[in-house]
């Protein structure tokens, strides 16, 4: 190594899972912790990381490009959130009354409103509009630590419609620094003009969406929303084998609700991941771990619900050893925030998470739910150098402290992005991103 | 009027309640709203706010000497946080895991941990200290979009660490923009060297320490946590009166676990307010209406325990027309934020409150548990010109997107201290203010 790009000091503590893999079970709780680190990045990886007397020492004799001081704060991985409802139109914040006085959601839908809202919006808007909501959620998202972020269609629910999503998201990639993975969810609701037709709903989504979608190469997964009275387990299934033919790896909305057996399709078909989980049974749950399938859970959804009941973590790390992963699933209905970082507060609450199963299921496995954990999701040398800065004194600060953002700084692709918590991103990260 | 110091103007939305007097019941729902407004400032006060045609024409001989555009934003009254331990040493993240666990808090207790640990790192710490840690807390509460904070203290329980931290709350109130209100909060706990001795540390709170607070006038209210096993019905009247007998105006911590009688209590002594109240009584309750006392809710603290009680907001609005206001009550334990967003967020979600009883708790009845309904708390004229301007197209907005910080602007006696989400504020604020 003749040179380095960008040094890291001043890192009172460094806190990382390790290696490229899901983290199962009790391997959740085993972090590397450096304090007094430093890191080096070349070429937008990381080359060197450490305790910060021996990466100077090794140092000693390589041109440094330029040198970065966090005065003494925390640094992690760049969270990576993986199931996000980022692109869409409009808001629903006029059926907050409704919602909080107990209105059933179907009474919501009856009347227009609910999942079918949104898709009018989306249907509504245009690519630019869509593109500019999208993306001050994204910048939120950032704001909050986070360099990957997966985005799912499914508010279009046309063929045009869906690849509208896609491609805001896909414009999104190719313009903002934070990493945008796209996953095409065709089968999120039945659109009104199939009201009651569910099956050739599905036919149309076989032929006609997903052959686009993956000619188009727009998406790098296949989602299914499969519940009870929504997608059944043998509609979910068809799609999902449609979009693997298609190259797309499939995910899974699973046992939301009802105990439909989404988690067992899951193993099933080799998904990635599977959602929610809420009702998932012990069964479910064996089929997931048999087959590596990544639990991603959702606290942020089951609060804003008002739901008693929650995703069974403990036994998901415990007993049925799973590498189990968070996200908030940003979307304007069931979970309208982009904090990660109440998130991670919500999986302490509900979830009886501790902090470092937290870290390790916003960072590596998170990384691993969009199949890329040997690029993201821990420090280690070859990765790229996606890196957030805290504001907090160790990990367990994140969960504890909770309501605001604690982020200081964020480190993308080996530049500095964030810094002092405002966007200070320039053409360095990717080229022709509007702010 | 000759002149006016500041004009804003691109208000797409102004939203208020109006008067100064608390607003009880059916009352919490009447907001005024314009759309397409302007407010005009003379001398840290409003003297005009309407429609902007109207207050432009009536402005067309006025020299005006500055005008700020927010772009079609919301414009709120400046949000009041009445009920904070905003001066505390330390933080308690490391008691998180056994919190969540579900560790009684009486064995944390035991081990030095809780309010215990607070009390010792308060204690260890310089006023230097606390103030550069409270300093930090009252940016991120002011960014949120508060413009008035309550400060008690209650984490010295001596003489002098009381007088500590009381002094370390003026301290603030003299450098920072945002006011703070002093609460002496001597009962608070029984500190170690007084354990089963409750009736003597009375003695010296009533003997020692209230008649020096008093003389120095570091506070202008007086709170008891008046609960099972802590401060009994009959201590807490007699700190109370004692206080009252001082000048100290009592506030009290009631009926939080049982319903001891606490809100009784607050009627009788005159009470302006009474805080969190989960298990106050019908009784209760009507006492505090029959004696103007407000209730002050404080969401986060129920939910971060993970409570599934919560406060009876709908019965104390329409059954008890009671002016019900809102808190974070930040505090290093119980409820470690300083996000006064995410209350309201928990009011809606949790306590079943809607968009108009959320503001109007937060602005007019918060400003009236401090005893300031004459100048804080609505737009009206002749009222302080503290001014939150929310990048929010309504006030449902709020508690619907949640978990981020919704406020680009504050405006505190007319002088703008926070724009585009960052901290500009400059000696016109206060003098000798620090960041
Ligand atoms: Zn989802
Ligand atoms: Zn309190």
């Amino acid at each position: 190594m003749e040179r380095i790009d960008l040094l890291v000091t001043g890192i009172g503590r460094l806190v990382t899972p390790q290696g490229n893999a899901p983290r199962c079970g009790q391997q959740m709780k085993e972090l590397c912790e450096i304090t007094d680190a430093a890191i080096a990045i070349l070429a937008g990886r990381i080359v060197l990381f450490g305790p910060a007397q021996e990466i100077l020492d090794g140092l000693a004799a390589v041109e440094i490009s330029e040198t970065i001081d966090v005065g003494g704060r925390m640094v992690t991985p760049g969270l990576v959130d993986p199931h996000t409802h980022l692109v869409h139109g409009g808001s629903r914040e006029h059926e907050l009354a409704l919602k909080r006085s107990g209105v059933p959601y179907l009474e919501i839908l009856a009347q227009g409103g609910g999942i079918l809202s949104t898709v009018r919006c989306t249907r509504a808007a245009c690519e630019q509009d869509l593109y500019v909501k999208a993306l001050r959620s994204l910048n939120e998202m950032l704001l909050n630590g986070v360099t990957t972020v997966e985005a799912k269609s499914g508010y279009g629910l046309t063929v045009e419609d869906e690849l509208k999503q896609l491609r805001v998201a896909k414009r999104l990639n190719d313009t903002h620094p934070v990493d945008i993975v796209s996953t095409f969810m065709g089968a999120h609701a039945v659109p009104p003009e199939f009201k009651g037709h569910t099956e050739a709903f599905v036919d149309h989504i076989v032929n006609e969406m997903l052959p686009k979608v993956a000619e188009e190469k727009l998406a790098v997964f296949c989602d299914v929303f499969c519940e009870q009275g929504i997608f059944s387990v043998e509609q979910s299934r068809r799609i999902l084998l449609a979009g693997k033919h298609g190259g797309l790896i499939p995910k899974i909305h699973a046992d939301e609700i009802e105990p439909l057996g989404g988690a067992e399709l899951a193993g099933e078909v080799g998904a990635i991941s599977a959602e929610h989980l809420l009702a998932a049974t012990d069964k479910g749950l064996a089929a997931m771990a048999k087959h590596g399938v990544i639990p991603v859970l959702l606290p942020g959804t089951s609060f804003n619900l008002g739901l008693a009941k929650h995703a069974r973590a403990r036994d998901m790390i415990d007993r049925f050893e799973l590498p189990v992963a968070l996200s908030t699933d940003y979307n304007p209905g069931s979970c309208p925030t982009e904090s990660i970082q109440l998130i991670m507060m919500l999986a302490s609450l509900n979830l009886k998470m501790t902090p470092e199963e937290i870290l390790t299921a916003c960072t590596i496995n998170a990384a691993n739910a969009l199949g890329r954990g040997e690029d993201i999701g821990s420090i280690e040398v070859g990765k790229l150098a996606d890196l957030t800065i805290f504001d907090a004194p160790n990990i367990a600060y994140l969960p504890y402290h909770f309501g605001t953002n604690h982020t200081f700084g964020v480190i993308k692709n080996g530049h500095v992005i964030v810094w002092n918590r405002a966007i200070v991103y320039t053409e360095a990260s990717k080229e022709g991103a509007e702010l």
